[in-house]
């Protein structure tokens, strides 16, 4: 059983939350609930969310003693965070780039991130299920 | 009577504490208090001051609960936070952005802000009277 | 009592005439008349308005010899006109740049100014309202 | 019957008068009798040229109120003048872009336009006939 | 009688087929219908349509020994592609570049193209009957 | 049942036949077969690759007639051709974008797509699964 | 005896009446004085001067039938006005830059002009001499 | 004896056929003929030319199994080309890059080429004879 | 004896802890033991590290109190942070930018600082002996 | 009586002696004369050309000994040289940029200049006329 | 017989004589017996190698009188040098422009030269054999 | 005992000698000095300056064959020479860049390098003692 962290950025604490009509009904909870499901035979999961790049920072350093992989939803700190990528590769673990809506049909600036040329893949535009494609993903990549 | 939030980024803890012949001698605490003077009959208001980004996500995230609208100074990252900038816009509450300088008149990377396109009203420029300016435009705002 | 010159560029004299559902229903003349309420104590003004660019010139050149300051919204000469940043210049008078809609949430052209910074302040997105808060802000200079 | 205006802007009176030889012998009056002639059963023809921008602000503004549409020829304003753009806008009028020459052939800061995303239309390259071309397309645009 | 070639690059084979509601239903058959009534008089025509950049090429090649001038609608091929370019300039055949929809109003990229500099002239933005002003240029062009 | 779409670029036809220790041992035939076993009960799939990008346009208006929605990996094309964006927008059919490698990780020229802002979503970096994480992704899409 | 046109832009009307300190006591009445003296036996002068865009076109039309060739100073339009070189271009007459301070010690915008690459020869940064030495270029160039 | 293709782009057909004063009288049977010649003791040759891009790929992807090296000269699909850049790349094959003019003296859009950087070294401005000397090139780096 | 404060950014706090292969196995406790011992007659330490771009704003600005100038390594905030820039320039206290490796030979963005012109001085490439370096420079700056 | 050095950058030694119907039949040595002459009563001058960057360097370093001020034609190193625009800013000496053609008027990278803005002004286009202008410039500037 | 002059610029000196597993082991002086060797028949050779500028301009102007044609691997001054440029224009000669490794390979400054553009043709990535291609190429053009 | 050379580019002659004020009373020699007194244990030194690439390029070349590592100080050249770079990675010695000020608070040209890329590491900012600093860094990686 591989032991996968899930790490999510700002804002994305108030999914499901608010505005459920925008942003859907499922929570980071819920994500979560379905992961645990549909991969309970492959892998356990830790989950994390904050919106301060710093512990962002202090959770991937300390993740990267307890899991074999990362799936990070780095939110906007993916279009402006150089010390997110510099604590991925600090570490050195495979990690997936994850987005729930397509970032690419959106404002130029959310066209680019400091994590996709270190990612092993990255997946963006289909929601939730955007979460576990990744873990499929992300396992593919440890189990070879 | 409105309720109002008042949000200060980085740096603007110093205000008046300290190199006032630069700064001038008006604190954050001052500024409080000019408002609750000038929209006594109008409006309470709640303040916030930080240094870290994510804080100022966190309490963007909170104060959407208790007031109906913001005034922020990001300061510094008004020109490099993407996720303030989302955090205004998921919790979909109206906001006046204010500077204490004219920041046109500074370095180039103070002329673009991440926040601007989405604010009701921009004001730079007038010391710490913009705060007052900014919450007479809010006002007008949120009464209409 | 304070002197002040209001200048405005080109198409602003279609204001509260045409599409009053768009642009609302408040005129020049409405404007000039809540700026001299709002300030009978501390200040009178001089209004202009010009479509042409070279008028604009003239007219900031004479200004300079009755008033103490300038509230300027250049319409669409805020963007192209360096004329009228040089005529700024030349007289060496304070101004506050205005402007009724969000500039920054237009188009990419409407971004940049050639006026910003040389002038003490920027108000935009207020509407008419602007102007009142662009005269305390330029008070507040002329005065200290 | 249609009322369409014909807009010229700067160095287009000179037309036919001067340099026979490089720009052609036809002048604006020409344009304008060749127009009458065609046209004469689907409308009728209202000429304005001038080589001031707030000239051809002032005349869009109260032409709008005469014409049903314009055809626009502004020269070099083409592409510099915001404040033409502005008052195409502002008074909502369909219009055409014509130009004698190919543009897109010439000097760079040329192949910019201020008007062309707000145009029904875009012709250039084929001389007075242009002129003609652009009130064919404009008709079929007012008549639908 | 003159002999014009129209060439219709990708996707306007749908023309008319597809989305009425969107492209109208005007067909490329129809277009031809007609330029061939309203010409009949002053010239013939003959119609390519195709899908591949190489044939358009092949086309314009082969078209040069039977046509006098082209009508060229290069669809996305506009804005991409040399080799059409190179075509038209090898066969050293005059030709109009015209565009159904205001290829300024719409995406960036749309806003060059490869051809422009050596055509006659561009019409854009009136749709079919862009077709019948492009010929009415090109037949000035060839006979003078 | 859906019916499913699945369009290969460029070179992809080599894939599996050539230098397997680089492009690994899988073939265009083996991904197929991959995905009919995969979702045999949710779905069945035409599959076409070509080197031509007139083809895939062709190829794209005659699928949209057959099938729900597509799955595409462009190849080269993903980087050049407005062509084939505009088949996809022409038939107005669902979409997933996919690629074999990471492109983020490659040459400058592969990071930008002229299909991904009207992808449902993107999804790179996985070898051969891939294709079926795009086909989960597209069938969630599909059946909401 | 050449005839010579002296064409003055935006503010330069202010020259030596206002702000003697900065700009020098030097007005355009003692720069055609000093010209008149010095060039007495080989040229008579026409000035002009105007703060508009649209009249400096005008003047540069007709001064054309008046003079051999002009001295231009265009002031802020030099950086912004395409209209005027259209106009010296249109009028096909010899004509030399000048500007007053050095241009290349200020402003980025201050660096480039729109007329430089037509012109025989420009010349900046040396006060009312600055006349004098471009009639003396001009005369040259009319001489031979 | 080495076996050498030689990969001819689009408009390259019409060589020496048509415009014989621009283009010369040598056709690409002559350059063929030439090389042969030239090379008949160290090597045979295999011609191909198409206009089509997708042609191209699919005969560098064949060709690549016939013989030991490449000459290529892309016409216009050098400046756009990513699929040919990743067919060479696919099939691995040693090539040169060779245009029979000066590409450097022609438009900007010519001096950038999507091949050069995988290219054993670069030919260009010497015509016909550019074919031979870029099969001398080739034949030192087969032979080492 | 001089007071010096030393700041480390995100990340440094593995320094020597993890992968010591690649990153040396100098902790950053060394670091402040080679420092202390080296200058023991010169001046004492403050050490303060965080991955929090706030704190490190927080500590810089209570560090001013405390200490007589500066050897901050960023770390991966020395390229997007303004916030730093600010708190450094807000308490105005003496600094020197210090990297461990030579950040120019790395990414592009690692080019470009947000602290280097309102440096002391700056220096690179050095590994851990660059903190002793960087203390010689600042002392230098302090005793003059 | 000033001092006056005339430095000239490489390829002027050819001037005059090499195509004359380019370049006219005025050499450097003939230009020296016209100085001389024209200036007899007012300045002594020192000349020197060099193609060497460096000699450049030199000369201006030790002229700057012997008189007060330059003219300065750095030919080719106008647009490249940082080490003569240091020699100059080293040596604290007055000087006059001049150049023969108008360099506006040629290639892009003639339009940059990197001794422009620390020069007292710059004249181009008047051919060997321009050193006297650029002389009577800069003893304007030294008696002053 | 022809006679051509070879001309290498900085660092060429060391060719052969130092690290020759990288740089190979043939020297310049073995370039010029394989050269002489090769074209014994039709011209010989003057050879200068230099690492100025200056006497490299220095050596273009005098080999102009001596020789017919030049063929020159400007070495690192291809990407920086426009008086190397100007000496080729000012004497008039015709030149190959020929490097050792190929430069489009190589870093990013390397692929532009401010020769390649008035050069008859360009060579690069052929190592020594690319002087005697690119003599062969010269002689053709001297010949015609 | 190591053996290193100091190479310092142009107008670094000028160094203590002129404008004390300025640049300091500390000379070349006054360094060399220095360098002699703090290293005399560990290292001995040679010296260079020169206001020439191409001498730089020289002696880089030569003391290659006498030092072990290199401090260079480019001055000017830092900017714009490729040929020092090239010297620098043809001979493959060690080196570390100094600059005596802080380049990053200075004009924007200044800011880039062609050497930093290539160095062992970078200082500047700390006058003189930059050298004893680039000494001591130069010396730990020729020890290690």
């Amino acid at each position: 059983m591989k032991k996968i962290g899930i790490i999510n950025g700002p804002n994305l604490n108030l999914l499901g939350r608010r505005e459920p009509d925008i942003y859907g009904q499922v929570s980071l909870e819920m994500i979560q609930h379905s992961l645990e499901e549909r991969f309970r035979d492959r892998c356990s999961f830790t989950f994390f969310q904050s919106n301060s790049e710093g512990e962002l920072v202090d959770r991937i350093q300390s993740l990267a003693e307890e899991v074999e992989g990362l799936v990070i939803n780095a939110g906007a700190y993916t279009h402006t965070s150089v010390a997110i990528r510099d604590a991925l590769l600090a570490v050195g673990i495979a990690f997936v780039e994850v987005h729930l809506s397509n970032v690419f049909a959106r404002e130029g600036f959310r066209h680019s991130s400091t994590l996709s040329d270190k990612a092993v893949g990255v997946i963006c535009g289909f929601g939730p299920l955007g979460y576990e494609l990744a873990v499929e993903g992300l396992l593919q990549e440890l189990e070879t």
